[in-house]
Formats: structure tokens, sequence, C-alpha cells
């Protein structure tokens, strides 16, 4: 069963927002066994909306639109398609009391424009939207499907998963589509390939292998598809055991994790503490594993400490040591590792000292160039870096790099209990 | 002038990764007077590839293609416009030396692999790829152009700065595209349409108005295109002008700013200095401000108090607001954002409380609920905020409006001096 995405709105096309809802509903349409064909982004013009649905209806069995469903005069989805399926706008009289409940609930008056909201084309069915004011549409048109969302993604969701997953889950019929995805840091692209070349070889047909680089992992990908699901998850399983003993060292997840979600389920399997010292990183470490959720019960906290006298105060650096060697060296970013976790009464700490970039460089440490620290109880880690010159990504390299060399100092410690 | 953008790649259509490419694609075509006409994203097989450029070649002057370049077997773009356009591989002697002496520089040695990446279609023109080792290819079928550039973003940034945009720049011939973007914080989208009826209604027809909601901020973009771009200029900066006495209040900055960059410049233009103390925000706030280049200007640091212990010794809060009011409350985040203030010496400090998610909800606190303190040298003012259910929303709109209030109490102080 094939789906085709559409998201409607200039705000795409003209670079002003990033389409993150088709990355979304591709991977849940997977989930349930439905392959997406294309993903279309197209300009809130009547005509475009019109003839882009009527030609991609030929292509696949569900058209899914999102956008253009918002209550303001750029919004014109609903009309359009009111059009192109000859149907004229009627008030649905379940959602105009849902839309008066929301207002109600905030103490807000219901304005004019929500109120339109309730108006659908006549011959759709209404999905409802729990968490807004615009519903979801379904239009069955000779034998296919085309369905309008709004374009807000927490609504978006809920209306696909309430409505729209299960029934494509009934109706897309045996065939499963399983991926796996191994999550790899330190090796670069070509060299993980030339690493895999024999076993790429050796691998099925039926599975398909894929290369995925991102700023601060490369993930490899396997997908398969056919009738059987166990026995695809079990053929690919077989090739995930053998990669795993070929680059054992790089492979540091699966599926989703991150490297601090990897890191945060490590210290709660072992009961341990962490705090972080962080100066070129600006906070990012904190917030990468403060997104984990439950990540209270492992992370006691951190000092920023950007101005050299809070690496002194806040975190008891000796300010001689500043001075001799600079504030990016190994000596200072191991005494803030070992401040903060004295201070911080933790079982490992992590400290980054560094040059973020564009200015700051100094004669033999040019911008990228970047000190991690990480410590225990027993003993600690340090390592330098050599970043390019975007600052942003520097931030986030020295960031998940730092969360590593901890994953690797508790994994070789924990073995050595 | 007309474009279309195509992604290739089952990375996107599965929903493993975002397309950000074509965001920052079609900001830059634009800024050139190139109209994006469709972004489309596909599956990497040979037959969607060629099926899919000889389609679009009739709807545009320009076809972009990203992505399927790279040195792995999962990579066949190349081959595909090959066939498309009866052509054969050739190796590209500068690009064979050019992908020598990168990895002569990096002290690698040369992999078959990578050698291959020097053969290109034999009727294309080469695009130099300063940056990495696969080249971009002009292809020039019947009067349009259709082009090719690998996926990884800052090498297609750079092909398309250095290549691409100049030469359309040149034959765009005249038209001109202005856009200007409205940051406005506080009004949820109905409530601020409603605001700005009347003023939509008197809007010139040539000029179009977006409304462009995300989740810290909504942004209001004025478009127009023709011939005159100091004209079309003047008739939006008219608009924006009338919109600004409308909602003087809500508008906290233009195009690109964010609530970071806009406290960063108060920060800077007043010679003033910041620290943070996070709670629930767990570093996000630090991180948002550190992502400003030359934020050190003005940053001094922060805490990260993730555990009640920590507000105590690292912020000096008295254990017994604790005990007495809870952590989240009123008491508690003032007497954080004074202790980070005294013990970092700064101007201004910003503190965080609360419930994130999804454990953590107490009687009366549900989840979602954040104490925010902002206080300079003469006042502290603090706010309760009932945000929903996820954890990273909960998070950032936090951080954002923690930003904002301390964008406000600046430009009040600074107002009464």
């Amino acid at each position: 069963m094939y789906a085709t995405i559409i998201t409607i709105g200039d705000e795409i096309l003209i670079g002003q927002i990033v389409d993150t809802n088709s990355a979304w509903m591709g991977n849940e349409l997977n989930k349930v066994g439905v392959k997406v064909r294309q993903i279309i982004s197209i300009s809130d013009t009547d005509e475009q909306i019109k003839s882009t649905v009527k030609q991609l209806i030929n292509d696949s069995d569900i058209v899914l639109i999102t956008g253009g469903l918002g209550p303001t005069n750029d919004d014109i989805t609903k009309q359009a398609l009111c059009q192109l399926f000859g149907s004229e706008l009627v008030v649905h009289e379940p959602t105009l009391e849902h839309i008066r409940q929301i207002f109600a609930k905030r103490g807000l008056p219901l304005t004019d424009l929500n109120a339109l909201q309730a108006e659908v084309p006549s011959n759709c069915e209404v999905l409802h939207n729990r968490l807004g004011t615009a519903p979801g549409m379904w239009f069955q048109v000779d034998g296919k499907a085309v369905v309008a969302m709004p374009g807000v993604p927490f609504e978006m969701k809920a209306i696909m998963q309430e409505h729209i997953l299960p029934r494509l889950l009934a109706i897309s019929g045996g065939e499963s589509i399983v991926h796996r995805t191994i999550q790899t840091f330190g090796l670069p692209e070509s060299f993980l390939a030339e690493r895999l070349t024999e076993w790429e070889a050796k691998m099925p047909n039926n599975i398909k292998v894929a290369y995925l680089p991102n700023p601060t992992s490369i993930r490899i990908r396997l997908s398969s598809s056919g009738p059987k699901k166990e026995l695809l998850e079990l053929e690919i399983q077989k090739q995930v055991e053998a990669l795993m003993k070929i680059i054992p060292n790089n492979i540091f997840g699966h599926e989703d994790d991150t490297m601090a979600s990897v890191v945060g389920d490590l210290l709660v399997e072992h009961d341990l503490k962490l705090a972080v010292a962080e100066s070129c990183t600006g906070g990012t470490i904190a917030h990468l594993i403060t997104q984990q959720p439950g990540s209270s019960r492992y992370f006691t906290g951190g000092v920023v400490a950007y101005a050299n006298d809070i690496k002194i105060s806040a975190l008891g650096v000796d300010g001689h040591l500043i001075e001799t060697h600079g504030a990016v060296s190994q000596q200072v970013v191991e005494a803030m590792a070992n401040g903060v976790m004295h201070r911080f009464s933790t079982d490992y700490a992590i400290a980054t000292s560094g040059i973020a970039g564009p200015t700051g460089a100094t004669p033999g440490k040019p911008v990228g160039t970047v000190w991690v620290a990480v410590s225990s109880r027993h003993t600690a880690v340090s390592q330098m870096f050599s970043f390019g010159s975007n600052r942003e990504q520097n931030i986030l390299r020295s960031s998940v790099s730092a969360l590593n060399m901890l994953r690797l100092l508790i994994l070789s410690e924990k073995k050595m209990q």
C-alpha cells in the first residue's frame, strides 16, 4: 500500500520553516505497512493544491495533506478540496461544540474566525481534532483516500494516531516493512564502508543497506519488506550480529538512541550520579542530558563556567593553572571536572573548555580547539579535539564527543569490577 | 524564473531524517529572484529518479537535485542521470587530484571507493566541491538546467554559493521577491489575526500576509514580487510600521532574530552581564544564549541546579524555603535568581524551577507548572506558567518565556533611566 504526503504552505518553499511533519508521518506509516512514495511541498494557491492532489491520487492509495487549515486568510486548503471534490461547506455541529468548549475552558470569547473552523465540505468524514480547532477531513474518491489535516505538529500527530493509522493498519493487509538502525560513532563514512565491504557483499539481496551520516554519528540502516514479519526480523538480526563483531567499539546504540540517552541508561543501570562543568559547550551537555525523561535520577546538575573567574569561584580551579596553561588546556579541564565532581558529590563528571568560534583563537589554539575531560572517583581521562570553524557544530561535536568519552570510561570501569 | 528541488533518499521517506537542505535552498533561491515551485522527496531507486527528473523538467527552468552522490552502494544518482541523459562515466582529472589532496592532508590512504567519486557523466559541467569528494554536476537540457549536488549540508551550501547562485542571479533577470518577517510573542494565532483584521483588510493586493506559528513565537510574513525591488521594500516597510503601532509589546524581533539573540543584543547595547540558575530547563537557557557568537561578552555562566541540595550549596538558597514552599515556588525561584546574580557578580539573572514531566507532578502542581524569576540589582519579577504535558515543549517554552521576561525587564529599567 502506497501513500503520498503533500505539505501545503509557502513557508516551506521559501525556506522559512523546515518540514518536520513529513518525516514523522513517514516513520509512522511504515510501521503500519504503508510505504511513502513521495513527499511534496507546494504553494498555498488554489490552483496548485487542486492540480497536485488530482495528479497524485493516481500514483498512490492514500494522499495525506497537511497545512492550510488555520483560521487566517492565507489558509485555503479546505476551500480548494471543496471545489475539487464538487462539494460545499457546511457547519459540523459536534466540531462547533468542541470549539466552544475549548474557548470556554481557556476563559476566552469565541471569535468569528474560530467558529468558521467548524465548517467542513459536506462529502467528507470529519476526523475529530482533540487538541485543536481545525478538524481532519477524510475524502473517499474512486476507491482511494484523500485526507487533510492541520499542519500544527501535535494536532496532526493526534489525528494520525487516533483516526488514520489504526484504519490504515486494518486495510494495508499483510505486507510488513522492517527497518533496523545501528548508531555508530568515531569512523568517517568512507572508512566505515571500507571496513564493511565484505559484510555488505554477503548481504542477502532482499536486505537494503544505507549509511546515514549526521554531524554526530553515522547510522547504518538495514531494510527489508515481505509478507512474513518474523522472518524478516530474524534475517536482519543475523546481519546486525555479524556487524557488531566487526565494529564493536564504534557501535553506541540502536534505533532512536542518542549518545545522551545511552549514557543515561548506563548511569541508571549502575546507580551512578553525574555532574558537568561546561565552558565552550555553554550548557549544551546539560541540555542534551536533561532532554531525557527521568534524567533527575542520575543528573545532579552542573556549572556553566563561561568566564574564567567563574571557573575559579564556582569550580575551585586554581587561578595559576589558567595563567600558566590557558583556560583551554588539559590541566584546566581536568581541574574543572574534579571540581564539579567534588562540589556536586557525584561519581562522574564531564568538563569542556575550547574555542567555539568565530572569534577567540590564540596562537597555537585555532577556532575548533577543544579540551574535554571525564573523571571518576578513580581516574581522569582527557583528550584534545580539533574541530572546524562552525560554532554550532563545534559545540555539538564537543558535547557528543564528551558524552562518548564518559560512556567508554563507565564501560571500562564497570568491566573491571 | 522557477525552480524545483528534488531530494533523493529513502531516509527522508521513512522519516529517519528531516530534510533541512531544501529550506535553506528555497531561502537562497528567493534572494536571487528564483521561485521554488515544488520540493519533492523521492526514493533512491533508478526508476524513480529518472521518471521524476524527466517529468519535472517541464514545469520549471531549473531542477536542483541533492543526495545520492556518496561513496557507498546505496548512492545511485550519478548513474541514473548518466542513463537519463545518454551519457557515460569518465574520470574527471582535476577532481581526482582534489580527492588525492584531501586524503593526503588528513594523512589517510586514498581508498578505491573515494577515487570513484572522481567519475562524472561526460556531458555535464563539473562544479568543484571545495569541502568534499563528490563534485556537483550541471547538465544543460533543451534550454533548461538540471543540477546534482551531494546531500551533505555544508558541501551542498558551498557548491550553491560558489557556483550555482551567482549564475542564477545573472540569468534570472529583473524580477525581485521581497519578504519581511516580524517576530511576535505572547498572542495566540487567532487573537493576533483578530487584532490585525483591519490592518490586513487595508493591505494592497500585491502584498501577501502569512501567519507562521512555532512553539515559541508567531511570525508574520509579508511577501511581494515585482520588477522594482526598492518600491516593493518601501510598500512593505509602510505596512510593517503600521503593524508596529498595533501590537508594539508583542513584537520582539525581525527576520531571523531569536529571543536569545534579541536579549543578547540588548545586553551588549547596555554593557550588562547575565547569569542563569536553571532547574527544570536543565541548561537549555544557557545553551540558547551561548549558541550566539560573541555571547561571552555578556554571559558569565550559570548553575544547572537539578538536585535540591545543589540549589542550596551552589546557589545559596535557604533550605527552609524549599521545605516550606517546595522547589517549584516563587520563593525558591527568586532566591535562585538572587543567588546566582550575587555569586556570579552580574547585573541580571534568570532562574527556573518547574515540572517538565512526564513524572514529578505533586498535588496542586501538575506537569507543566513552571516558576520563572528574572532579577536585576533593583528588583525581581516572577511568574508562574502552566504549560502542557510534553517535556521538550515545556523546557523550550519555559526557556523562551524566561528570556522574554528578561527582555521586558531590561527594556523597562533602561526606559526609566
